[in-house]
């Protein structure tokens, strides 16, 4: 394959998104793993909900409603401050250990971002990475105001690279995000570091690996 | 309050769907509650992320679908007939104990149903439970290919009883449909029977009850 440029989703492909509370300034009581794992997922709900409502608030917004969410169920005690510094966590969040060499390998290939992270978040990740001069582009879904799987969302990716998307591969860990952009028609890779299951939803990825550092190696065998 | 009609939501507000496995004649390895919520949730999150790729599919399609996916996390083996079982249970959801009440006393309002489920599943559904003669319209989201909370679902409502939204009471246990059908317009009653805490949508209900059957003394207060 020789695609002419490699798109990213940001939160839990390029960034760890499930090590921000662990990572935070803040000592709260709890279960830290299971608010990691349902602060993600309303996340996620919220955004595919809101989209479907046509109410559309930007992903600091939901990313905050779903923290305070996920505490009230949990029944985890926080103060505002320690709110705070939890979503301070979501501006640098660790990029993967194996991005970096990924992006290295890829440099000569226009690189890009599409992602649901507001720009401001989105900006705050990359900087906080140093991967400033990784990317030609770090679009966010924000410019249409509605959230992945919109193909409205990935319209963006092929505007913005003014490529057709099967002349991009688009790499996610997201498994509906990887749907989403293969019923959009990118080509697409499934980084599935956690050995999970496709979601069944219609459409499955052109490549699968277990890590972004095998995909220079995808490209170099076409 | 005196609205025109009242439209109510069938999956886990009329009928228990998490009764299902445990209804079903079949015996399956592992826990079935967990399964019965992942099942669930599966269900759910597939008919969201289906509408945003503007690939839908029916209610019974994406229920299986969802069905297999939740055995495969739980590593539950199941046999295509045991599958079959599962599934067989869901045209057949028992109602809560509160929706006949419920519905008996609100008989001189204009009552129907607005839901998710595939034409073919809702009239079993209503069928099974006796309730035929209890609704004047019984409306799938098939009719647009979209699910709930989209607005072009909420709106189906509105054409079949030919009223505008804040005439009809909308009434839902889901609480992100409760705050679809708010945004649309509605009058909301949300029964929440398990006390949960509402989904921070941007919506709140106008009314909140535990039970159907508080519905009708809610229409006479007004």
């Amino acid at each position: 394959m020789s695609p002419h440029a490699v798109v990213f989703d940001a939160y839990g492909t390029l960034f760890d998104v499930l090590s921000v509370v662990a990572r935070a300034d803040v000592t709260i009581p709890g279960d830290l793993q299971t608010l990691s794992t349902l602060w993600r997922q309303k996340q996620l709900e919220y955004t595919w909900l809101r989209s479907l409502m046509e109410c559309y608030e930007d992903f600091w917004g939901v990313t905050d409603a779903a923290l305070r969410a996920a505490l009230t169920q949990l029944k985890i005690g926080a103060s505002e401050a320690q709110l705070h510094a939890l979503m301070q966590a979501y501006l640098s969040p660790p990029a993967f250990p194996d991005a970096r060499p990924a992006l290295e390998a890829l440099r000569n290939s226009r690189r890009a971002i599409l992602s649901n992270g507001s720009p401001a978040m989105l900006a705050s990740a990359v900087r906080r990475n140093g991967m400033e001069s990784c990317f030609v582009e770090v679009i966010s879904v924000d410019k249409v105001k509605t959230y992945k799987p919109s193909p409205r969302v990935y319209a963006l990716g092929t505007e913005a690279l003014d490529l057709p998307a099967p002349e991009i591969l688009f790499v996610s860990s997201n498994s509906w995000d990887v749907a989403g952009a293969k019923a959009f028609g990118y080509q697409v890779c499934w980084c599935n570091r956690s050995k999970a299951e496709m979601e069944p939803l219609g459409y499955a990825p052109d490549f699968v690996v277990s890590g972004l550092d095998q995909i220079p190696r995808l490209l170099h065998a076409g």
